[in-house]
């Protein structure tokens, strides 16, 4: 891998996808230029459609002439691409296939659930979709209960492929629960993640590209038409 | 990896997911036991729901005394944990992303539209989702064009990842042009993947997995009550 290609990386700043690009290029100590798409969903650049012409969505990574998209995707390239800095993925088969599995629990059952309780069209539905959101979240404590060993993150003492994909799920809970009032990750039910977010969000590779949580509500706010 | 570990594969005789697991375990010569179930929908054995409680879908690999669920994620392991046989993901992280990320594409748009044509309430309906499943398969025509290069795999020569990924997709079309009468792969908008399927099919590590066709549409028919 020619690591004197330029790297580019189409981010959004309230997007937890490309959080997940930042956070594997930082962990590899990847110099790279960052380009900010504000509002990805009303205007997206030329160079992001060009890019990106099928899914046409952030994060996009430009190393030299190619693209990579899609956000775990660009993680594992990261991963392989570069050798400096410590492996995201673990190196057992077994357990990269582990990470792999809870993180397209994470990207399929999680993210449905995020979207159900944000789409409802009434309290019913509401209140459907927050169990089982919380349920799937009570699932996703255990995996880490097993998995962290105590250790703090989900690979253990260091930050790795599935704390990275689970990352991206820390705003939009948080937006959730601003919005409606109901706390989703609770002491009783999930001990380990929230200990884990808050180590998750102070790790020298996350701290700096996690938004500002109330300019990310006055966002969210704004682009849902919420008073 | 201890090879010496035994190996099972939960599989459906019907499932293009089930079909995966088993040509990327024929092109590793890893000897198996599979476990057939026959009607995955209907009933679930003991051992599947063990070993998968998260989805409780085939395949479910069960090397030793782990369980590896997902199919694309099987494929990895496969590739990961068996050094025999040919390697069927490509070396270079660049080849290696892009197979992923058409690989995502297959499951997520390709599978989408398969089941918005299948699940359609009305001609209109069922229009609409055929049109957009005839434009993904263009689009899945060029990324053939382009990556094939004439040479009738998507990775040129051998079967790969991305062959396994997209076999997947075979049966569910042949049925739904079956029950339709509407031909997805035409000639005229997807000659690569027409010639590729044939030679997908007709591969040593394929052919003793493909279910029969005839069997596969009486089944189909039987299960959405199709006359």
């Amino acid at each position: 891998m020619a690591q004197s290609d330029t790297v580019k990386l189409i981010g959004s700043w309230s997007s937890g996808f490309a959080l997940r690009a930042r956070v594997a290029l930082h962990l590899k100590s990847v110099e790279y230029e960052y380009l900010d798409e504000p509002d990805v969903l009303k205007s997206k650049s030329e160079l992001l459609l060009k890019s990106n012409p099928i899914f046409k969505k952030v994060p996009v990574l430009i190393h030299g002439d190619v693209s990579i998209c899609e956000s775990l995707n660009i993680v594992q390239y990261v991963d392989e691409a570069w050798s400096s800095g410590p492996s995201i993925l673990p190196s057992h088969p077994y357990d990269r296939a582990n990470v792999r599995f809870w993180a397209l629990y994470v990207d399929d059952k999680i993210f449905a659930s995020l979207e159900a309780v944000g789409g409802a069209k009434d309290d019913e539905g509401r209140m459907a979709a927050a169990g089982k959101l919380m349920g799937c979240l009570a699932t996703l404590e255990e995996a880490f209960q097993k998995s962290s060993k105590g250790l703090g993150f989900f690979g253990g003492e260091n930050i790795g492929f599935l704390d990275i994909a689970c990352g991206a799920i820390l705003d939009p809970i948080s937006v959730i629960e601003a919005f409606s009032g109901v706390k989703f990750l609770r002491q009783e039910t999930t001990p380990g993640l929230i200990q884990w977010a808050e180590k998750f969000r102070a790790h020298e590779a996350v701290r700096p590209y996690m938004p500002n949580l109330e300019e990310l509500i006055a966002f969210a706010k704004k682009k849902f038409n919420i008073e």
